[in-house]
């Protein structure tokens, strides 16, 4: 494990997808910093852009060209700290461009080296363009498995969305709602627990972790009427937690487990499939949640949206989500520290 | 079509499953009358037993057995007005008796009888035991099937869920997320699309409805990605709805279409499996949800709960949904009325 990282090492943004928002709401993220109460961060981006866009969409934000992230971190009340990244082609808003792939995955690359080397607190990363990233030599699903794949993981890393008071895990993800039905195991769900219970602890502070595991099906099946997977699949998952010494209820009707007073029964709920979980969250919560990974040896978190190229450079994009990801990884990273000898 | 009741019937409410929550919510429902603004209802259930569970719970509710809905109506500002069915035994709350099933189906075919026959604006039904009612004989899958057999339907009723801002029509419904993929078809869509449409005209007053239909997988399918059914299904259904006149969008990503800001871009939303329905309603609205069944020729509303053996007899059910359901079936009528000749 990656030794918890001290509360005055900033965290790393990495600079997503250039013709996305990502530079935008970093920039509008900096200037709530006060009012969000945010730890310092360093963009691993292109200062000279940056300042470009800043001035083009009217954010007086000073962005200045950094060495470390200790000397961010030293002038983050007075200036945007960037870790100089070298872009192929000048940015065009809305465009994504292969040439700049490589500089979008140096930006993950740094990120993911400065906080495994003991410089930065977290990782938190703007939107890819996978597309665009595939064009340019990118061999991996998505973000999430090209940082499993940094941190030499062998394990399957877990999303979870997490909006105000809402914790949400897939076990199936991006697949068809046939083909998470046909996926589903007992084996997914028992790794989607365990990861989620050890996180909710590590990472969270949340001593004795209590997760609700939903059903598949209406009315989770009702005793094999409308389906057996909960028979079959998810009630041997869930004597497995059990027999871990893991809080764990369910196999719930999904329909009646995410209104308010339900959710104040559980800390996390394991979800069969992608909108099982991702409608209560999006639904509730819709500009603030937060991606994050667990299962990674170090905190990653991400905003909830895509690279939205359709308003890029407008000035219009909102940082709520970024924000809300800057701050839990700093919450993380801070819980981290302190059951660094969990 | 049966023409629109007059604005002075009152509702013709249910007894459903006497030994669930039934009667308790009747009984509060009356109580909360005048708070709530509820057009008078007569109750079809037996006096008796009404006006003993009102005082073994100390509900000061007067109960008084008429001969007509009219007569109900008259009195409703002074007693709960209750137009008497006959109970095979005597009730046991929390123990459904099989005995008492032909009460139960009476009750219903009464309600029919009066709204058909011009006595009564709306159906509203209390929930039913179906496990009991089978063992008495009953022989149709639910509550809206048995409506329909008793309107003389051919075609299928469609379900909708209510909330406060938020309307949902599962084109599939009690069956597994499995068969729900399975089942799914172009036809089944279009059905709900033009039920649908043109009960928000006759029944919400609203002139020209806006659907939005959901895609059935992840990011709505992605392009073919991460599933066929938008394209293979969906999209030819949105098409044929188009062709109608009838303003249809989608198909729309699932998990961005139900928080506040989009749901006031429609007025109702068609789902392609149950859960994707219920989920977000129950969501944001878990208490005051209603159950309408749509292309029926009279109104039909219910609650959006169950029996609730567990609670019933203990005074402790919860009304809200029960005068939700009242409150929705006043609306409805009222609107019929008024686009009487629609």
């Amino acid at each position: 494990m990656t030794a918890a990282p001290p509360n005055d090492l900033p965290l790393a943004l990495t600079m997503g997808e250039p013709a996305g928002v990502g530079g935008e709401i970093g920039l509008k993220a900096w200037l709530a910093r006060d009012e969000a109460g945010l730890r310092p961060f360093v963009i691993l981006d292109d200062p000279a852009r940056l300042a470009a866009l800043a001035a083009s969409i009217g954010l007086p934000v000073p962005v200045q060209a950094v060495t470390s992230p200790q000397e961010g971190a030293a002038l983050f009340g007075r200036a945007l700290p960037v870790l100089p990244v070298t872009l192929g082609n000048p940015v065009v808003a809305g465009r994504p461009d292969p040439a700049n792939g490589a500089a979008v995955i140096a930006s993950i690359d740094r990120a993911v080296a400065l906080v495994q080397g003991g410089q930065a607190a977290a990782v938190v990363t703007n939107p890819i363009q996978k597309s665009s990233l595939y064009a340019a030599g990118f061999r991996h699903p998505g973000h999430t498995e090209y940082l499993a794949h940094l941190a030499g993981l062998t394990d399957e890393p877990i999303m979870m969305l997490a909006a105000a008071d809402l914790r949400v895990v897939p076990v199936t993800i991006h697949v068809s709602v046939r083909d998470a039905v046909n996926q589903l195991t007992t084996e997914a769900i028992v790794h989607a627990g365990r990861v989620t219970a050890a996180s909710l602890a590590r990472n969270f502070g949340i001593d004795r972790p209590r997760l609700a595991v939903a059903g598949l099906n209406p009315h989770a099946g009702e005793g094999g009427a409308m389906g057996r997977e909960e028979i079959d699949i998810i009630e041997p998952a869930i004597a497995t937690l059990r027999a871990d010494g893991i809080d764990v209820s369910g196999p719930r009707p999904p329909d009646t487990m995410f209104h308010a007073a339900a959710r104040r029964g559980y800390d996390a709920a394991l979800c069969m499939y992608h909108d099982q979980a991702l409608i209560p969250v999006k639904t509730v919560d819709f500009d603030s949640g937060v991606n994050i990974t667990l299962g990674l040896p170090f905190v990653r978190t991400s905003p909830d949206h895509g690279t939205a190229l359709d308003i890029a450079g407008t000035g219009k994009a909102n940082a709520t989500s970024l924000i809300a990801a800057l701050k839990t990884a700093d919450r993380m990273a801070r819980n981290r520290q302190r059951t660094a000898g969990f």
